[in-house]
């Protein structure tokens, strides 16, 4: 029979910009995902899981921080030629299936979701073309109470998985605040400053619109909302300068100022640098910053709603904070916008110590739905970092310690296969992780090797005199490289890590093993 | 300013063959995977979740039931032209994960793996192009003890989810006694019969010897196996006689036979049929049927040893069983094949009693990451169907009963919402699921529509009455459904369902109508 024609050999990777989860990384996240769906569960909030395929027009163009208006998702035609692409969020096809399933979701709809999204995007260091995330959203509702729940589930997620209360913090803005301000400083409503989601026709029209809105020279908000978003890099006189004439960077080049007055520019700044020593000061500050708005001061009555809320329950600003220097994702939200962040130190690459920072934010996008039905719909919701947040909890030693492996049983006579079975199915049958050396047995230092390898707490050994004793040999494998690393010859020679025991006794010894080393 | 063009609405519904879950779906299915999850770490089983997105050339051509060499997924070209494509198994990456680190994982390697997988194939009632599987795989051992702690494990992982012993059994067959079989009645190896990874290229080529050889009239061994293969649906009759001289299906039409002889296909029947009362009488029955076949004897003790290793764990023959009747998969695996059916009858779409019918699959696979090392790497593992498994549970009633939703907290009036935001946050640190109202409150009927869309147990009232007096109203919603259904004038009025309580004992009278449903 002719073979077939010689292939060369597939190479073994994950495409550029994917990665493969091993063991403890696949089983901390679901146990952290676990900790929080219960929290989402225990406000009300209902498991979604859409598909991880939507149709491009469904899915519309809605990443805010790709301009690109073709690119951002992995997208491929199906037989009927029509265009379908992995979800790069969770709060699109949300959109999609409260405007699908409306008539039979309740109203309000508390809906969380997890799982894996996908950006085919440039991958980076810690930037991956697929990665978790974990959302609570609620949907139809404008009440500012949706928003403070939203914050105090947020704070509750936080400790539930381990951030003690006092290494975090969720601060509170409003856009609306921000836009008063733009307002009180005569600047006009414009396409970018309230971004929808579009199709790519739609984008491009507005990207055209807003070249021919430059070349007359009118200043646009959404450049002055691109000079605030620097705020957390170049500090308060580094947006001045931007707002104004303009700064040399780092590197000494200029770039360019936005052009508004020095008075105007006060005012965003005051704007900025609201926050006082108590959420009714930061309000008063914030009222005196939008005077003459009334869209500034639908923006402080709601974030003074959200603080006498959330303080009824007990959330004061030790944990839920009303901050205007908030700015992330002012540009895509559209009333209240929060985020949460970590406030203990770590060293960063360079070593230098920082704050955590950030691993989850959110806000109110009231336009969602819209795109599909017509009718507005009003919504909030957050998005916890997955990987920020499992980050975090290595960093504070919540997770990540030496993961305990299984019982390795060595094979030492190969024909006993039916006995060293018997010892697994009865350390398992009392809880306890076990396996049975399954490679070659020829070798038992591979054996030892092996369970070296599986991170193995105890080894368990019968030979041929064991059994014709009824005995088994247990060797304690955690405190033997204890005794290895650090011991004298007298403890050595005191505190053997290898024990004979009856066999009969095999599971309450090694119980007793595992028992201390919790 | 200029407004964007009016654009047709996207349409809200998910792309042909896929669907979303909610709510109940979306955590039975979790909970589920979760049991199975304990049962595979304590067999010490690492997790692995491999990219959802795989490069073709990785992912290989390995669909066992799609003949169309260039279909059965969803594919697309990446920036730099290469081809990916979302995985179609958990196997087919298993073997890339293998082949890519293998010099860090221990060999053997145990893994299991669950999430979604995507098949580009036509969707039909109940079939979608996504869904979960949950996969359970040694690597690196030929060792019948590693098939037979499969085997024990996904007896396990069935009790463990709820399906008591007595309504499944896992059966047990091994491919090689068929292939004793064939070659015992004068049947060479063909290509169709080991089917391996293969390039688009050398599927076609193996196509195209497949063709030749029909040309010259030799019977295929892929063409008896095909036959075998419909056992379950035409009978023993029927399978002898497509063996032989065809027959005529139930519409009339008739279908050719593949030509064996008479004492030939008595052969093959024999093989079918030789499942005894006790394992050592199947295996003596199979011994005979293989006669002469070196192969076949070697699957005949490879089932023997299987058996033992399981007897001594005491999975008995009511557990796991050798049956040569397991024919599905035979023509994809190498080794023992692993079949694990529920017994129990259910009633058909058409009201006829049948049994659930198989839940998992597996087997042996010897060559899967060879193509990537050129070293043939042995391997065994299970699959088990999440969306089979989960259907029987309902059967069972072991899930799928009414899920109970949050108490709900009206809201009586809209200027005391921190009053309703204390209550729910007082029952939720109590760990009871609480939500206030957060729709327009104007009509309480609405706000009750709410809550029994919502499957609540118990609404709680506090309107300005209740509050001078210090006083809420509970509601308890399911007895008051009940009562309406079913009681007497009487008992309604003995029995009421709604109870007016001093605030103070909310979360406690809660508490109690909660428990009294357990």
């Amino acid at each position: 029979m002719a073979k077939p024609k010689k292939q060369p050999r597939p190479k073994a990777e994950t495409p550029k910009g994917f990665r493969d989860y091993f063991g403890a990384e696949v089983s901390e996240r679901a146990e952290m995902l676990q900790k929080i769906a219960g929290v989402y569960h225990r406000y009300g909030f209902d498991a979604l899981e859409s598909s991880a395929v939507e149709t491009v027009e469904a899915l519309g163009k809605f990443l805010p921080d790709v301009d690109r208006p073709n690119e951002g998702v992995f997208a491929w035609q199906d037989e009927d030629e029509k265009w379908l692409a992995l979800r790069y969020d969770l709060t699109a096809p949300l959109a999609r299936v409260y405007a699908q399933h409306r008539n039979d979701l309740p109203t309000p709809y508390r809906r969380y979701a997890m799982g894996p999204v996908w950006r085919n995007e440039k991958p980076g260091p810690g930037r991956f073309r697929q990665f978790y995330q974990c959302d609570a959203d609620t949907v139809g509702t404008a009440s500012m109470a949706a928003d403070a729940e939203i914050c105090a589930m947020l704070a509750d997620c936080l400790e539930e998985v381990g951030i003690p209360r006092g290494d975090y913090v969720v601060r509170v803005n409003n856009r609306k605040v921000l836009n008063g301000v733009l307002e009180a400083i005569g600047l006009s409503e414009d396409l970018l400053l309230n971004p929808r989601p579009m199709t790519v026709d739609e984008a491009a029209d507005a990207l055209y619109a807003e070249m021919v809105r430059r070349n007359i020279e009118q200043i646009s908000r959404a450049d002055v909302l691109r000079q605030i978003d620097k705020f957390d890099k170049v500090g308060l006189e580094g947006v001045k300068a931007l707002l104004t004439d303009g700064r040399e960077d780092s590197s000494g080049a200029f770039i360019e100022g936005v052009g508004l007055t020095e008075d105007a520019a006060e005012r965003v700044l005051l704007f900025l640098t609201s926050r006082g020593h108590s959420n009714s000061e930061t309000l008063a500050n914030l009222r005196a910053a939008v005077g003459g708005s009334d869209m500034g001061m639908q923006g402080v009555n709601e974030l003074e709603e959200i603080a006498t809320l959330l303080a009824a329950q007990g959330y004061g600003p030790d944990r839920i904070v009303i901050d205007p220097s908030v700015v992330r994702g002012l540009g895509y939200y559209t009333g209240p916008v929060f985020e949460a962040e970590l406030t203990f130190e770590i060293f960063d690459e360079k070593g230098r110590k920082r704050q955590f920072g950030s691993v989850a934010g959110g806000g109110r996008y009231d336009d969602l739905v819209k795109r599909f039905t017509g009718q507005a719909v009003p919504a909030t919701g957050v998005s916890i970092g997955v990987d920020r947040l499992l980050a975090a909890l290595h960093e504070k030693g919540r997770i990540g310690g030496s993961v305990q492996g299984p019982v390795v049983v060595t094979v030492m006579d190969r024909d006993r296969m039916a006995d060293y079975q018997k010892m697994v199915g009865e350390l398992r049958a009392a809880g306890i992780r076990a396996e049975v050396y399954l490679g070659n047995p020829k070798s038992f230092g591979n054996q030892l090797k092996y369970a070296d390898k599986r991170n193995s707490p105890v080894a368990v050994i019968e030979g041929g005199d064991e059994k014709a004793k009824g005995v088994v040999q247990i060797k304690d494998l955690i405190l033997g490289a204890q005794i290895a690393e650090n011991a004298t010859l007298e403890e050595w020679k005191e505190r053997p890590s290898q024990f004979e025991v009856p066999r009969t006794q095999l599971v309450e010894k090694v119980r007793e093993i595992l028992g201390g080393q919790g």
